[in-house]
């Protein structure tokens, strides 16, 4: 059968990622590879996760097997909402669903916000996989530039006024920038967001990983402060989603989606159809371990080893990189960003650089409208500090040897 | 903000499942239910399946807990296709892909394949949750009806003539009928689908859950048999798609697709945007116990579980049903069909029922185009043989006194 010419026309405009399949050829084990978003293994809490998995086996076990809710395990939706209500947003169950990771989140969202050939607001660059997911269900994106204080809100009220169905912002220590918003900037979407009645679509993977300065509030716990005291429970326009991947761990693709109810309850008949429920197993661990108060000690020992990781690559790149490349300095997270010579291209550097063993990602593909060509994604969190300042020398010959051709 | 007015065309046409949403009403611990689909908790093997969670954290865990391949992990997609040249199907890797629960895969055909407005041909009564799938991507149905021995293959050219994009065919313990297609029947479907150049869908989460009679080969196992010798790969046009739920548990949402190699590609591209890939450490773990051998001898405790639970089934309803109701006598899986008095609303049963504290699935969701008011689904693996008869023998009760009303 000539399956190209059976599949949907959604599907023919399905490309897979560039940077999967960049990443592809970054396997081989002589690579030293700042491509992928990978969390570094070290810090992977192993033996705690074995003993939960005992334990929710032990205790629970014909729970644990079982098919489950679509919104999720009753007690992880609770322990999320309690968390929730700490950070200073007003929310019970019925404002949290729980997804099969994040990304999962962003499908869901794009499915149930999105009809064909609306638009969608953007920071550029931003998320690549958000860009991907939306495109799919007929997204086009409106976009407004980042600075090292990420969104440049003074450029947000015009992409507003062209009423896209949300605004998707990441702003703590952003994919793939690096770069947090201010306090300032926050307040100011927040009141921009009501003033035009946009909703916010905010991705915060990272909050917990900051390795200087303080924390400051999330965008959905300053709309919930704004909201009148009478109202004891979310009825803002902040979509909030996180995950338990950069604290705990990728492998269990475990999410939440935090929002107003209709919302949430929208979300969840959408998931119904995608694939009825999250594991319940997966969900038990995760609540046994969150509950338990493990990962607030857990999330020192993952802060000195990422702060380790993002410094070794910032001083290697001060050392080793040609003096025209700028790149920004992350309080937290797990890339930076880096802009070469305007003249040069950086999937060309990429090609030059694979050749070297050392890879990334050129930042092109997180533009969601095209341009930086000459920018790259770096990440810092996977490999050791040894092997960042080992891949970052020999990156910087590359981009030497590219410049001077 | 009114959040109806925000959601895409698409999230309005969206329903929440008639089944989740009435199982809810059957959630009360003094309600027998024989509506969900669920394995009976009694056979998840807890202790086997944390031993192989250690086993694959002490051994591996930092790949377990890791971000992995949209495709699934390799060495489980490999005992996948091994398992399947076993059956008579010449795959290999690029033949498998691995998704979160079989329900993920019926949504990702769904994505893949249907423009709005397609058409999908279905057996009558069929899986109503792929149905609630492949309506968010537009589709509309054709059917054929089935008898005892499954679809009748006799009124599917017809509908083939109308171009479907695929046949949608659960072969096996059909859900929600129960009913197995004869060889005859298979054989004519694949002759039917090579004539007509329409792929075949084959769902067969049910396969090993066979409690009588000689197992038949699969529609992929024939369709491949009647591919020429020379390919030495599998290249025909069934898709076919099962799951761990049944075998395993349910909990770990773990089920595969094996297909044309372009088939899976095209579906990997589209998982990449829904969920990035499926849990590595479940995968892995499935993978421990699979490659064990364990899953052969625990079949065996499963099936001697089930047939009880059918046996008593079949004998209660005979008992105790009124003279004109008819039902399926299934040589597997996990339901059977009922059809009461043509002039009887099963749904006005189940309001009935409910008060009894017993309950089922009124069949009409299951049929594409509407119809079969007066059917139910039964599941009997759920219940233990002595709750099943209690539970039939409150139903019976409830029948005769619709019906004498």
């Amino acid at each position: 059968m000539d399956w190209d010419n059976q599949f949907a026309e959604r599907a023919l405009k399905m490309r897979s990622s560039v940077i999967r399949d960049m990443l592809a050829l970054t396997e081989r084990p002589d690579v030293i590879s700042f491509g992928g978003g990978l969390p570094g293994p070290q810090v992977f809490p192993i033996e705690r996760f074995k003993k939960a998995c005992c334990r929710v086996l032990d205790e629970n076990g014909e729970l644990a097997l079982q098919y489950g809710s679509t919104e999720g395990y009753r007690p992880l939706r609770e322990w999320i909402a309690s968390q929730a209500r700490q950070y200073g947003v007003k929310v019970g169950i019925d404002n949290v669903l729980i997804t099969n990771g994040s990304q999962q989140a962003l499908d869901l969202i794009g499915r149930v916000f999105i009809n064909p050939g609306d638009l969608v607001a953007t920071e550029s660059p931003t998320y690549v996989s958000a860009l991907q997911a939306w495109r799919v269900y007929g997204a086009r994106f409106i976009s407004a530039p980042s600075d090292e204080h990420g969104l440049v809100v003074e450029k947000v009220e015009e992409i507003l006024k062209q009423r896209p169905r949300f605004l998707y912002v990441l702003p703590n220590f952003q994919n793939p920038s690096g770069t947090t918003l201010t306090l300032e900037r926050r307040k100011q979407l927040v009141e921009l967001a009501q003033r035009y009645q946009i909703p916010i679509l905010e991705d915060d993977p990272y909050y917990p990983l900051r390795y200087e300065g303080e924390s400051l509030p999330r965008i959905i716990t300053l709309e919930s402060a704004a909201q009148p005291e009478s109202d004891d429970v979310y009825n803002g326009n902040v979509i909030y989603t996180s995950t338990f991947s950069k604290l705990l761990s990728p492998g269990i693709r475990l999410g939440w989606v935090i929002g107003p109810a209709p919302v949430i309850r929208k979300l969840s008949v959408a998931k119904q159809s995608v694939d009825l429920n999250t594991s319940v197993f997966v969900q038990m661990v995760a609540n046994e371990i969150g509950r338990s108060g493990f990962l607030d000690e857990h999330i020192q020992i993952i802060r000195a080893c990422y702060m380790e990781r993002r410094d070794m690559m910032l001083e290697t790149m001060a050392e080793m990189f040609p003096s025209d490349a700028v790149w920004t300095r992350p309080e937290g997270g797990m890339f930076l960003w880096c802009r070469i010579r305007e003249d040069i291209d950086a999937s060309e550097v990429f090609k030059t650089a694979i050749q070297q063993n050392v890879a990334f990602v050129p930042g092109e593909p997180f533009f969601p409208n095209g341009g930086g060509k000459n920018t790259m994604r770096l990440n810092f969190s996977f490999c050791t500090p040894e092997t960042i300042r080992e891949g970052i020398t020999r990156l910087g010959r590359v981009l030497k040897q590219v410049e001077y051709e």
